[in-house]
């Protein structure tokens, strides 16, 4: 599934600009934990004008002129519990990234180009459309919208830590730990803390506030964010202390002894209970001689504006968790790859069962979801899909981010294409794979636009770059600009063993971090006409040593760990490079390779007769290899004509 | 030539960032006027024992723990006048990037890999080589360096203002106003003003800095700064005043005139003294309901530090002069092109006589870079060079930015490879232009490299993307990579209508802002190899609207207006694509349609035929057209052998 801009310390630069031009901000803490009802697409708008009629009369009541509504939690969760929908509460738009801000005559939404369509049909006329997502929009929108003086007001968590807590699904959740980590948590303190030792600006504490960032470092999963094996929680980290703030009626024993919750040495974890993180992280910063370091990017305000007078704060984009835990040791990689095997099994049965089920006209989209989730959940060590399957056929693909509902699911036929991009949670490792296919023929269009995206999946992987390169979007794109095509969206987002499907801060954005040998990240170039079709292919990559002539640098190349064939029907040879066809007949030698003995393994026979099938290699009429073969064969024929002359 | 990292606002973060790890800092107007003899590359390094004592004991009087000297001057220029060199004085080094700190037992210098071989070889032993230039690590090495409380010492203009005055030349320097600009100096002013009174954060002012944006502004160029068309000035621009600060001494009654100089309404200049700027930027700050736009990268710090309290300043990265002035007006384009017509015509004149003369083995570094500048000064319109030419052969062009001197310029011979890397000033436009060549035999490893250059290149400058892209730098370096090969230097930066020939923020950096269409700037990959030799090909280009399959998008190309033959020997066509040969034909049938009728005129017809013999179309074994024609070679064969036995 494709990435997300985020909303986060740039806002603070922002608001810090708009609060220069005149205007005052004022905090709001606030307590809306009523359940959203999330609709994808429905046929009717979402009548919102008794939401902004309650939330106008408060804030008449706090004399605010515009209120904030981001689409995020109070951990800036790209992926959110339903709970914490206030935006889809507010605006009727379900989407995954987007501001609304309501005024007294206005209300507003911003979201990217992934979600105009949807916006724009799950929203009634109390609000418009924004399309530039850039913070300076909204901003310079605040700016000209709000009279001087007036007040905006936002919820510096973004939402409430306070009194929700009985929002919470009551069962006592499991945090369970995880099989396949490397290291101990022991060993990961120890790491992070000699982080903390070497660095010059001498931090004495970490404080982690993504969920991601404590789930890590603990080898810790729960459940509290559909897809997302998270738990709530924050991590405060000294030299000798280590402090996780969590919900405590769901600590087990088990894990108190885990956590060596009962001693008080520098491995012991002292539990603290959620909603106390606030006033202990002010104690901590009262103390004399202490600087905590926040990464800027997942911190929220109200931790980051407490961690006062400026010399006790030290801030770099990302905490020394989040880019520790990119780089993934020999055995995340080896049991990443391993998740993967099994993931490809899955979508190799989707993909043979609608070749021979869409024919017979009974399949839809919401059926074809169905099925490749149950096919995962069969598959060893399964915990579920790692988001909701995007499966879109015809013009519901050109919605990029589209889920099917029972309104919207479209039957599939053999004349429209399909797109499905879907993942799987394993306890080794997450996966995010997107194929796109048509069971009749295609229009000479959509073969163009198809081998283009391919083009630009395969000239990523296959390009050689200096460890510490940063981004290579262009290379996915190039082959869709020279006809003049582009997509709207990222070019792939960071995954790894067990955590959100999204896992920043590795990916191909201009704020992701530099690549490094041992990093997995979704390559996912597409092509999407409105109303007729959407193209899509994303494999998950991890970055290998490469292999060059003259050495002595280090030069690193993308090894592709997602492992199921594209459709042959949309590739159009004669527009690949004879580097990009050899890179493809390698890909799918490796399928053979590593997919198939699975297959067997699974008694999967008809799949595997399938999977082979699929990945024959291509020859091209172009490419100089096989013009020298039909060089030869016309030597022989020329000496077979002699022969028989003779 | 080559592109530079330059020290900007990127400082004023980091030092705040020291200042809030327990350092202090404290600011020092300083006089140091001395001219520095700038020799480059002596066989000895430069004794600095001296300046290093007599610095440190005013250090001592100061209770100075650490001093830093940067390499640039009050308006943060590139390139300086030998008055400002104060890094080249007290380190010996005359490199144009680099910063300097010296404590009381230490001198460091750090500058970048462009510059390592000949800091090595100018710095005596007082002095060491730091090879990390990120401003982190010149911070963090004076966090680990400077005792807790020390002060570090450096001067917020980077150079005095006040007593340098006696300093410059006493010659009034003749201010010029420029032939082919479009728009009038009072057009320009109005545009800005536009852009003041659309900007949502309604700044009152702008205030200008850097050099070239005054120049631009006004249609003016000085001659203060070599090879850079530039006069010491400000500008303070309000809705209805213009203040321009420079010496009074130098003002002639003509310019007094073009200027409007004697009245007072809002197209009138107000000219102030340079050295009042302070004193006048302070006294317009203290007006109430004021505010000033300054572009951080291009402001020092003594000016932004009395814009106070802090919502009477406005920043952006670039002024919107700078951004204005990217963009070229369909006149400044034509011009432009023209001036790289005539300079092609001296580059060609230079490239044919080393063909003859070089065997003759009297010919050196020197004397060729002797032979281009006086070419290009036959040429209309001439104003010198636009930088020190680099004329480098053998081992000595590894050192990417050498000039030839005295002491070290070696005999050009034809065992060596040569590089030539060199422009021109015109009135109508700056020139920057680099080529590779070898008179004799290359090794192997010499074309592959240098064909895998002209790649990187070809490969930028044929690529299709929308308006708004930025960098591009991989695809100038990817195929270098492929094989384990790289360069240490950006690949390219803005050139103008007769400004630096590095006219910024155009370029291919990270900082650079994103691509239009009208914007000039040059390419140039290379390939250094330590002690042996070293390859850059480096090619103007201004951006133009693609023609692509599919219309209704914005989508823009690079079209090539450096128009020189590439050395046919280096050239391995058969590592290019079909694609990159088509666009070498291309290029190669343009440069006989324009510089052609330029060498006729010019009556120079040996040239001509020189440029004809070096331009003629490439054909490739390996291309699949050139592979078709051997297959029916084949069938004929065959038909021929079946025929000749009946």
């Amino acid at each position: 599934c494709r990435d997300a801009k985020m909303l986060s310390c740039g806002w603070l630069l922002a608001l810090s600009l708009a609060a220069l031009a005149g205007k005052k901000f004022i905090f709001i803490l606030t307590d809306q934990c009523e359940e959203v009802n999330l609709i994808y697409l429905p046929s009717t708008a979402v009548n919102t004008t008794l939401q902004l009629q309650e939330l106008r009369e408060q804030m008449l009541e706090l004399n605010i002129s515009a209120y904030i509504i981001p689409g995020t939690d109070a951990h800036l969760s790209e992926y959110i519990a339903p709970r914490d929908a206030r935006m889809a509460f507010m605006t009727g738009f379900t989407g995954s990234a987007g501001t609304a801000v309501v005024t007294h005559t206005k209300a507003v939404l911003w979201t990217d180009s992934r979600y105009w369509a949807q916006a724009e049909r799950q929203m009634d006329c109390n609000w418009e459309l924004e399309k530039d997502v850039s913070i300076s929009s909204v901003v310079e929108w605040l700016i000209s919208t709000v009279p001087l003086g007036g007040q905006i007001g936002f919820d510096p968590f973004l939402f409430s830590l306070s009194k929700c807590l009985f929002c919470i699904h009551p069962i006592i959740a499991s945090v369970s730990t995880v099989m396949f980590a490397e290291s101990t948590w022991q060993d990961k303190v120890t790491l992070i803390r000699s982080q903390l030792r070497d660095n010059p600006y001498q931090p004495t504490a970490l404080l982690l506030s993504a969920l991601d960032e404590t789930a890590w470092l603990f080898n810790l999963r729960g459940s509290d964010i559909p897809y997302n094996p998270f738990f709530y929680s924050y991590t405060l980290l000294t030299m000798d202390t280590i402090w996780l703030f969590l919900h405590m009626e769901r600590v087990t024993e088990e894990l108190k002894v885990y956590l060596n919750a009962s001693c008080n040495g520098s491995l012991c974890v002292q539990l603290k209970s959620y909603d106390s993180v606030l006033a202990e992280v002010k104690k901590y910063v009262a103390q004399p001689k202490v600087k905590v370091w926040i990464g800027t990017e997942y911190t929220n305000y109200a931790l980051y504006e407490i961690i006062t007078p400026q010399d006790k704060l030290m801030t770099s984009s990302y905490s020394p968790v989040l880019t520790t835990k990119a780089v993934k040791d020999e055995t995340e990689q080896r049991v990443l790859r391993n998740a993967h095997v099994r993931d490809a099994v899955a979508v190799i049965q989707l993909l043979m069962w609608l070749e021979k089920a869409v024919p017979a006209g009974k399949e839809t989209e919401l059926t074809a979801a169905e099925y490749v989730n149950k096919c995962r959940s069969k598959q060893k060590d399964s915990k579920g899909p790692s988001f909701e399957t995007i499966s879109a056929s015809g013009p519901n693909a050109a919605l990029a981010h589209y889920n099917p509902t029972a309104e919207t699911s479209r039957r599939l036929t053999v004349d429209e294409m399909y797109l499905v991009d879907s993942g799987g949670q394993y306890l080794d490792g997450t996966t995010d794979i997107t194929r796109t296919v048509h069971w009749g023929t295609p229009t000479a269009m959509q073969r163009e636009a198809f081998t283009r995206v391919l083009m630009g999946n395969i000239e990523i992987s296959r390009t050689i770059f200096p460890s510490g390169t940063r981004g290579a979007e262009m290379l996915g794109r190039r082959a869709l600009w020279e006809v003049g095509l582009n997509y709207g969206h990222g070019t792939g987002h960071g995954v790894g063993n067990y955590f959100s499907v999204h896992e920043w801060p590795v990916g191909f954005q201009s704020n992701n971090i530099p690549f490094k040998e041992g990093m997995f990240t979704s390559i996912e170039p597409g092509y999407y006409k409105e109303n007729d079709f959407g193209i899509r292919i994303e494999d998950v990559v991890v970055i290998i040593p490469a292999q060059t002539k003259v050495h002595g640098h280090n030069f690193l190349t993308f090894d592709t760990v997602s492992l199921v064939p594209y459709d042959k029907k949309l590739i159009d040879t004669s527009l690949l490079s004879s580097e990009q066809l050899q890179w493809l007949n390698k890909y799918y030698e490796t399928i053979r390779e590593v997919v198939g003995p699975e297959l067997d393994k699974q008694k999967l026979y008809e799949e595997k007769d399938w999977m082979l099938r699929n990945t024959e290699p291509f020859t091209s009429p172009g490419s100089s290899a096989s013009t020298s073969i039909s060089s030869l064969t016309l030597i022989a024929l020329a000496v077979a004509l002699v022969h028989d002359i003779i």
